[in-house]
Parts: C-alpha cells; sequence; structure tokens
C-alpha cells in the first residue's frame, strides 16, 4: 500500500503557514482535551487540531476497518495495536479529508465546527500510556565525551560500547508531555571533599537532547525480533528530553545504573509522528567501527536526518539557542536497538517508549546536555542577558525543537517545552 | 478499624488442610481464569478458589462502598487504587462470610456452586498490571557475596551501599505468574579468553530469591512521601524469582546497569498476601551500620519474619532444596525503599512492583542465587539424583516458598515455580 499521504504536491484547503511543522504531509498523532473538557485523539495540520473521534463519526473513516471507539480513547494505545496497515489507511484518508481538491467537509460548516479546534482550544495530553520505558545510549560523542570527563580520555568507550547499543530501564510513571513544569529533585549527593553523603536539591540538573520511539505489540516472551523487521513495529518518533540530576547520578549510579537521577521527570513532545511521514528523511548511520554480530547488521538505510536544537530561556527572558545536532549522528538506529531489546526474548508491546540516548554531535555547539555543553561546569555558557549558566537554573525553561527538511518539504516534531521549578514544598496541612 | 480478618481464633466452614498457606487470617487476592473461561478476581482459602466478582453481584458485599465492576476485571489495579481502608473491609467481610459461625453462604448450595472453584478448575492470571517495576539491592549479604566474587574482598560494598537503599528501574512486560515456563536467553557475552564478545545462548541462567511489594497509587509528580507513611501505599507481597543470565550481564552492565541479563523474565508467586495479613509477623530490621540521613530513618519495626527456600527439580526428578533464608535478613526494609524512591518526586500508582533484591542470609546455605550458593561456578551444587548445577539447566524447575510462622499460625505465600525450556526456536513459516 502506498503512502499517498505523503505526496510533496499536495495541498491543504485549511488555512496554514508555509513554514509550519505540521504541513499536510505530516499528520501526526496525539491526545487531546478540547474546550468542551472531553478526551480525544487527534492529528494537527497547520495550527489546527483534528478531533478524530469526531471525524469517525461523521462517517469520514468508512471502509476503513475501525471499531467505533477507537479514537474516543485517552490514549492511543489501542490504535497503535491495529497496526501499520491500520494507521496508513487513516493517515491517507485524512490527508484526502483535507485535500484542497476535496470539498466534502470543507463545505460542511456544521462538521468543520465539530471537528477542527484552534490550537489555544485544547490542551495536549500524554499520547500513550507508556507500559515500559528504555532509554539507550547510542551517541558516540556523547559517550566519549561522559567518559573523557569521568573516567579516562585514552579509554572514554568502555569495551562493550562499540558492540552493543548499550541501554538501561527508565521509569515510565514520570514520562510527562510538554508544558507540565518539573520540580528540581532533591536527594543524596557526596561532596567531593566529604566521605559522608549529604541530602538536599540537586546543584546540577541537566536536560539531556534525546528523541523518542514509540511501539506497537511487536512479540511475545521468548520471541526476538529480527533487525530487518524491527520497523514494521515502530509507530513514530517525539521529541525527549531526559531530565538528569547529574549530582545525584554520580553518587548512586555504581553499581546498577542510574535511578533517582533520571526518573523526576522526562519530558515530550505530545504530537507522535509517524515514521510513514518521515519515510523521505531516511539516511545512513555511521559506518560500524567493529564487525557487528550477525543480528545487528542490517540492510539499507534505518536513520533519519532530523534537525534538533535546544533552547534555554530564563524566566520573563529570550530563547537562547544552546546546541544544534542531528538524529542521523546516532551510532546505533532504532532497528539496531529494538534487535538487541528482543534477542533474549523481552517482550515489546503498544505503547512502549525506547529513547535514544543523548544526541551529540561532534563539535562543542552539537552537544545535547549541559554537562557536555559546559563541560562539567567548566566553561559556563553566556545567556544574552548576561547571566551564566552551568545547569539549569530555577525558573529557566528548557526546550527542545525537531525538523526535516529537504527543499520545500518540512515535517517537524514542534517543541518540548517544559520550565524547572524550585524544589516541592508541600502543602501546609 | 481493627483487622478482624486477622483473629488467631477464626475458623472457616470450608474444609482445609491444618498446615494450609491459606488460612481464614490469610485472604489474599489474585486473578484467575475460572472453568467458565471467565476472568476474575478472587481469594484463596485451603484449597479452595473464590469468585469475588461472584460474591458481589451476589449481594455478599453490601454496605462496603465498591463500584459493581470493582472485582469482574483482569486485574487488581482497579480495586488497590480504592485504598487501604476498602480493602481491610472487604477482607473482614471475606473472614466473615466464610467464619465457622456464619451459615449464610454456607448453607446456600447455589451460591456456594457459583463461588467457589477448586485449584484445579482455575487458570492463575498476573494478579496486577504492573506499570513500574523497580529492583532494589537490599541484602548487606548479597551485595557483599557479589562485590567479593567481582571485585575486592575487601571492599565488597561500594561506598554508597549502606546510605543508599540502591535500586534500578526494570521491564514491567516480562513479569510473569507461577507456571510460566522461561526461555533460556540469548545474548552477547565475552568469553575471558577473547577480545570480541560472541553471540548465543546464556551459560549461566541463575534465579534469584526475591520478595515484592506492590503499591497503591501513592503521590503525585514532585511530591515525597515520607518514611513513616510510606505503609499506607503498600498493599501487599508476592514471592519473586528474578531471573537472570550472569554471563550476559558480566558484559553488559557498565556503566548503566543490568539489562538483558534481567528483562527475559521475573516470574511471581498469584496472590498477593496483605500487608493486613503480615501484621503479625512485623520485626526488626538489622539495625543501621551508618548514621542515616533523615529521611530514611523510620519508628517502629518495619519488616517482616517470612521464611523463605528456593528448590530446583530436575526434568522428572525430585525436589532439591537449595536455600533457606528469611526476608527479615534485608537491611533496607519496603518504608525505606518506598521513601527513597520517591524522594525526588518520582510518581507511584497503583499495580507498581517493587522488589528486594535477592535475600541473602548470612550463611552459605542461606544464599539466594546460584551465583553465590556454587560460588560463582567453583563449587558445583551436588542433587539428590547424583548430578551436580553451578547455575540452571534445561529443563530444570525452579521453585521457592515462603510463609511466616508463629506458634500454629502460619500465613503463607503458596509457591512461584517456573520451568527454564532451552532456547526459543522460531516457529517455521
Amino acid at each position: 500500500m502506498s503512502i499517498t499521504a505523503n505526496d510533496p504536491k499536495r495541498k491543504t484547503w485549511l488555512d496554514i503557514p508555509g513554514d509550519t511543522d505540521f504541513p499536510i504531509q505530516n499528520i501526526p498523532f496525539g491526545v487531546f482535551l478540547t474546550r468542551d473538557d472531553v478526551i480525544t485523539i487527534g492529528t494537527r495540520i497547520g495550527d489546527f487540531a483534528i478531533d478524530l473521534g469526531a471525524l469517525h463519526q461523521l462517517g469520514y473513516f468508512e471502509g476503513i476497518p475501525l471499531t467505533d471507539d477507537i479514537f474516543l480513547q485517552d490514549t492511543l494505545n489501542d490504535f497503535i495495536s491495529d497496526g501499520k496497515k491500520t494507521w496508513r489507511l487513516v493517515r491517507n484518508r485524512i490527508a484526502d479529508i483535507f485535500d484542497a481538491n476535496n470539498t466534502k467537509l470543507k463545505d460542511n460548516q456544521d462538521h468543520r465546527n465539530t471537528v477542527l479546534f484552534t490550537l489555544d482550544e485544547i490542551e495536549m495530553q500524554m499520547p500513550v500510556q507508556v507500559g515500559d520505558y528504555t532509554d539507550f545510549y547510542s551517541s558516540k560523542e556523547h559517550a566519549t565525551n561522559i567518559g573523557t570527563m569521568f573516567r579516562d580520555p585514552d579509554n572514554a568507550l568502555l569495551p562493550n560500547w562499540l558492540h552493543i547499543p548499550v541501554g538501561y530501564h527508565g521509569r515510565s510513571s514520570s514520562i510527562i508531555p510538554s508544558e507540565i513544569p518539573v520540580h528540581r529533585p532533591q536527594g543524596q549527593t557526596k561532596p567531593a571533599d566529604s566521605d559522608e553523603p549529604v541530602f538536599g536539591p540537586s546543584q546540577r540538573v541537566d536536560f539531556e537532547l534525546e528523541m523518542a520511539f514509540v511501539t506497537t505489540d511487536a512479540n511475545h516472551l521468548g520471541e526476538p525480533i529480527p533487525v530487518d523487521e524491527a520497523e514494521d513495529y515502530i509507530f513514530g518518533m517525539v521529541l525527549f528530553n531526559d531530565w538528569s540530576a547529574r549530582d545525584i547520578q554520580k553518587w548512586e549510579y555504581v553499581p546498577l545504573g542510574p535511578f533517582l537521577a533520571k526518573n523526576f521527570a522526562s519530558s515530550i513532545s505530545p504530537w507522535i509522528v509517524t515514521m510513514d511521514a518521515l519515510e523521505p528523511f531516511r539516511t545512513a548511520s555511521p559506518k560500524p567501527e567493529k564487525e557487528l554480530l550477525p543480528y545487528l547488521k542490517y540492510k539499507g538505510e534505518k536513520s533519519f536526518d532530523i534537525n534538533l536544537e535546544v533552547f534555554l530561556q530564563p524566566e520573563g527572558g529570550e530563547e537562547n539557542s544552546l546546541s544544534k545536532s542531528n538524529f542521523k549522528y546516532l551510532y546505533w538506529n532504532m532497528s539496531q536497538q529494538l534487535a538487541h531489546h528482543t534477542v533474549n526474548g523481552c517482550p515489546v508491546n503498544s505503547g512502549d517508549m525506547m529513547a535514544s540516548g543523548t544526541i551529540s554531535g561532534s563539535s562543542e555547539d552539537s552537544y545535547g546536555s549541559m554537562l557536555e555543553l559546559s563541560w562539567g561546569g567548566k566553561k559556563p555558557i553566556k545567556l544574552k542577558d548576561g547571566s551564566e549558566r552551568k545547569f539549569v537554573n530555577d525558573n529557566d525553561t528548557v526546550i527542545m525543537r525537531g525538523f526535516c527538511q529537504n527543499g520545500n518539504s518540512r515535517i517537524g516534531f514542534g517543541e518540548v517545552k517544559s520550565k524547572l521549578l524550585p524544589v516541592y514544598e508541600p502543602k501546609k496541612k
């Protein structure tokens, strides 16, 4: 089945900005609360949010095998479980409904009033219930920077790194959508000049520029997914800010990995951009530097050319661009990550989320975390207002944006934007 | 509200064995498939499974604020969300219904036929949908054994261990109930005599004797749970076999912790024994060896005296007792674990599962894993049939049992029993 929704010549009858992240060729999926306080599944074209539950009730998906309530849900999990063929039918149909040459909805003012929302009328929710969340560590530049700072510049990469798409399990319950603020975490840290730990607010709160993919039901317990089939089980991608507390991390992480340093929050962009929409931006991953074991060897191009940028905005101030990176820098791609994750038979379900790890490039202005940008706090970053940052301050807002661009074609992710609040103060009883 | 279900003098009109793990003072909660292929929530007394959905429909829970469908669900998550007061009302009521002095159900043969099942008529399911699963590392003896074997006998415990209830995130999707077999995982390992990893079946499949607790909705993002309130959010406990592949673990675990070495399977006993039922077996934890930070200091006794035993049964052979341990050996208790887990504001929800880590005692016959029992494979374990084990062989069944005993009072967990199958063979297409 062809992905007709991707036709670059297609235009929409909706009035949308020319440079939007969400042209009619994008058609992402998300969940939002409407002006009537109803939660629904929707898509976005330009600055319009579109209620797919209402479109379905009005019969616009006739002929596509969908249950009646598939879009009247508060997560996309069931729709994602329906599989790639259904996602594609629905996305192609949405493109047809809003195509400049189709007058059916365009000319029906009642239907338009029911189906279309402006962005200020809605509130984006978590798009999926995340069953399990895994965070990989797939940027060689990032792993090298961390190894150089904390271990040995001459042996910055650990011996397993070039053989394994290293990853670890994270916390699903603290994954939140863009716009939800995050409190500075408290925890144990050990000052360099002390043998005993102390308790208090983290002094080194950081972001990590990542992307994550969302899976469908992929396998049963015991059953591996071959690397060249992995993409069949990937629904789409989001921007992912893996909030981190570096001082907590340093003290807690041996021998079982990061825990409280990470699980206080991870923020995502709320629109899941489908792999179909990203298809025109497919590109090669870096060439492997070591011979790979057969289960990690793949055919073709499995990465994507996605421009990424991080901004920091102090309270009441301007946005400061801190870093420009690209998803294609990642050494390990999503197909390798999913094949590795399941090679032991670990089951992957609809709504599982797998993040890339910090995406750093090779130049200093492409690093994906404050830890790297300020080189462990040794090179403070100057902001436009004259202030400096080693890490994220209270009331700073961190914004990540991402888009693919190919001539005039642009497919974007919008943004993940979240403010760091001071330490949580319990309400007086 | 008193826990009348715990009255040690209470007897039931059901015909049950004298030494059962499930006297009328236990009343655990679980989910099972009935002879009619219906999934329901139930409890167990002796060798009877009791359909709580049917009991509720017949009006036996009148006066307790419960939604009509609370037990007609395939997980306990919603019931657990109802909170401790409701759990206690229901458990007390069940004790009353089956009390030897109450003839209402006893004398109603129709109702008895609807409500009561023998164990061979049911199939136990996962009792909860596990949102997030955390594994702690709370046995000092286990952490010391591992540190001695893999690092330095003189500095076996890492510097953070006596200050932090060390834990890490695990995989929810591969937590399975007792009786579900597990395939030997494949993966990358690095032979000692090679610089390059190889791929194949793990040669060091191990169990870990653990227990896990199940939480209710405990807090919102940002909000810590004080250590002395933590027990309010713990519903109950199960036996937990944290299957492990030691050779995969050794190669993959730096720097982010165990991943594929653990996430191929974790097996649990299917009946959740409530904290109310365990109340008479409360006991002290070991005395802290270092001054604790205030958020980890608690009042009273927060551990439980639970006898644990692991058995290995070769295909067609007898059970061999490998180890006897006790939950009370754990250095860190559940209240400390939950306070630590949330001190940074990490949200905990109904159905989350938190395991203890391997529970080893101080004597060699109380170690909770093959790795420790065979001391890294150096001291093979003799079985009754004359064979030896360093780790778990294909077609071995691992059984863990646990119970509390106080004079004639016994509250048990039943067992978690799972067979290790050979490597998964993909079906021919």
